[in-house]
């Protein structure tokens, strides 16, 4: 049957995630595969999810001060390997640029893999006094790292991105910038995407090339795996020293700046994707919804359906709202709305028009809503809020029902052997620790979590002494 | 005196046009040079600027049913290559990327100097049915072309820009589509930049390499060069054959697409710059200004001086507002809200409030107006909307003044000899007239415009008999 084919032809989430995973992305119409791999075309729906995104997330940051600005895209390689750290921990993914036209270069030019180098190289020559700082610099652009598996949205060697890059007269307005954006992260995160996260430090051995320290929001995803979904930088005066940043303090003292970075990607979008989804494809959050509403008009050659149709849809002002006045099928209509995850679908057939009611029905519970025509507007916006926290609230559950304690080593390896998901164990802070545990289980420290608790007095691997507790999953 | 600095570092445009267009390139905070030659780093009131274009335009597109998309930015070798012309034309500019991380590439990657080829490859699978028609896809990023000479703005080898790409299952669809692109580039460039221009074809020398067709909107700098402010290109069916780009017809024949692609750039900034700028700095239209009105205190330590400026900003609902309450003299303030070109400067002092006043006073015309601080809503939108009128009248007028029509090849050649501007002229239709004006003036073909006049019945160039009236200039 027609009507079932759209849903027919994804994997079940539950025989295999990984293919439901591609299955959504490719048939709601998120992405296509280019000719070279690794690399991506975002099709319009998928872009207009992350126009969205863009627009609430740059907000939240203009908000606080933060200026968009533009960068160029390639860097000379004696620039990159100014900061030694950073270069080392880029180096084996930088696409690099060797011929200009008809003519080699003299110089190597790296496709920015990140930014630090050239905002810091910009800076040195921008900043001289205190009134110059701070400077809250962001751009949004796309960056390419030449990485070996990869995947749509989650691992790609092109993806899209927002970088901020702050620089500051003290250390604690730098310590208090990077906790400020890793913030709004994780408040953009719920608020608008419906994702909870644990916020946390990265240990050493996780954290960014050449950070001093990197903090991070991490989200499980429904299968029980953990993604790194944001990261903020706190730099010390690493790169102003290696750049030569300086400024004269209000003391006529000539001192290094402090620095940031912070960024999150469209990998949210796989975040997005594996948080909300079903077997019937997308749920996508009300928030951040190309379109909000589709109207489905049923038994639409009958005189007055489609009408009412459009009368609705202009009622409804302020929302994204489409009418699929195609000459598909009810039920292929269904199937589309359910498949490209748009939170509501409004069906008002000759039945219902005489009764002077539709039926709204959730994508997220199918719950079904009968309700009068006159007030639609109210009530739509009443059923797209409850939606938006709902679904916060039953990602939170999920997390929180996957997310486990382990106080003894037997404990945590058993977990890893049979399960997924968070879960929190003591560590002794050794990096040998984190590796043997990776090469063992597979599994990684996903962060210093801000809310600690004492689970044991002995780390989890090797039974010294334990710091600290820490999240440890399975990672995409 | 402190107060003159500012405007006495920029060079005077009559003495040094050039210098005078660098000079507010760097003085207004728009760019910064990068290590790298013909890379800029757009500063943050140079992207604001590009970010209020951008939103304007993308408006307009959206308003036609484009839709926005992202496409990979490294393109291979061979699929550049696929259509003869475009890459004889841009091959000899194309960044070659050629190792990704530590590992050569076996087949060199080009930076996108344009995506025609990137979009045909992804039609090409992306489309089956005249159903699946038209497609209006249209990017905003950045693209690398590796010129000899830059200039900020106006030629550089990094750039951003937006790029159409649509196809259609007529063509007439697609010739209608490609003269409502440039409708739209000439009315946003009128309308929301103040800028007029003159609409037409390209000659066959002068067209885009690839395109049947190419038209254009070129505009007439204040020192009389021309600048090509954006194309619209026809394509036929040139791509959609070397890509194999086919649909199923109504008819149930398969047929090649019909295409067309267009783009405007960051070089909109650039013309904006040299329209209305002046010898105090930018003058920027208040449609596209980063801050409408700037509130300048005068004896702001006064009690009650602040307070009023902040009330007046507050009054000021739906305008970018911005109070200077630093601590730098009204002259300098002033200095610099000339050289920033924000519309409108409020002068509000001690006497002012006592009388229940204030000065508003206009970047383009220097006008000063003393208006009641009631009804400062009105009055300001009402002085804005004036502005917006009077620069596009005042630049039509600039224009108009320096288009001259020539007769004869003596009257051409004279003209270019002493003298900028557009000049009218008759052309045999041959590129061998067009090389040797180039050669003999340094004047180019800017466009074969659509309201034609004739002017005499031969060639300015070579007498044999005229089939066009062009529009000739020295250009950017």
């Amino acid at each position: 049957m027609a009507d079932k084919k759209l849903v027919a032809e994804i994997t079940s989430m539950d025989e295999d995630f990984t293919q439901w995973y591609t299955d959504v992305c490719i048939k709601a119409d998120l992405i296509a595969y280019s000719h070279i791999k690794g690399f991506m075309v975002i099709k319009p729906y998928g872009y207009a999810l992350w126009e969205n995104m863009q627009r609430l997330l740059d907000d939240r940051f203009k908000a606080t001060g933060v200026q968009n600005v533009y960068m160029p895209m390639l860097i000379p390689e004696s620039l990159l390997k100014k900061e030694g750290e950073l270069v080392n921990g880029f180096a084996p993914e930088v696409a690099w640029v060797t011929a200009g036209g008809t003519e080699p270069l003299t110089e190597r030019l790296a496709v920015r893999p990140t930014s630090e180098t050239v905002f810091s190289d910009f800076y040195k020559d921008d900043v001289h006094s205190y009134r110059d700082l701070p400077r809250l610099y962001n751009q949004w652009c796309s960056v390419v790292r030449w990485e070996k598996e990869t995947r749509p949205f989650l691992r790609s060697r092109e993806f899209l991105w927002q970088e901020g890059h702050t620089i500051h007269a003290t250390k604690e307005e730098a310590e208090e910038r990077t906790q400020q954006m890793l913030n709004i992260y994780s408040d953009f995160l719920a608020e608008d995407m419906a994702i909870p996260t644990i916020k946390g430090q990265k240990t050493e051995k996780e954290k960014f090339a050449g950070a001093e320290a990197t903090y991070t929001v991490e989200a499980l995803m429904h299968d029980g795996r953990a993604l790194q979904s944001g990261t903020s930088h706190f730099f010390g005066q690493k790169f102003s020293e290696a750049y030569d940043i300086t400024f004269t303090d209000k003391d006529n003292q000539l001192k290094y700046v402090w620095q940031t970075s912070w960024g999150v990607t469209t990998r949210m979008i796989g975040a997005m994707i594996m948080v909300h989804g079903d077997n019937r494809g997308l749920v996508i959050p009300p928030h951040i919804a190309p379109i909000q509403v589709d109207i489905v008009p049923i038994q639409q050659k009958k005189e007055g359906v489609l009408d009412k149709a459009y009368e609705i849809r202009d009622m409804l002002k302020g929302f994204k709202v489409k009418v699929d006045d195609t000459d598909k099928s009810p039920g292929f209509k269904f199937s589309e709305q359910e498949m490209r995850g748009i939170p509501l679908r409004i069906e008002i057939g000759p039945r219902d028009i005489e009764a002077g009611k539709c039926v709204i029905c959730r994508r997220d519970t199918f719950e079904k809503i009968e309700t009068p025509i006159d007030g639609i507007q109210e009530k739509v916006a009443e059923v797209l809020a409850a939606m938006q926290k709902d679904m916060l609230a039953k990602a939170k559950a999920h997390m929180d029902e996957m997310t486990y304690e382990a106080a003894s080593t037997e404990d945590f390896r058993k977990h890893f052997e049979n399960q997924l998901g968070f879960v929190k164990a003591m560590w002794c802070g050794e990096k040998e620790c984190e590796e043997k545990i990776k090469e063992d289980l597979g599994v990684t420290s996903r962060c210093i979590p801000f809310e600690q608790k004492k689970l044991s007095d002995t780390c989890v691997c090797c039974g010294k002494p334990a710091k600290k507790m820490v999240i440890w999953a399975k990672a995409y």
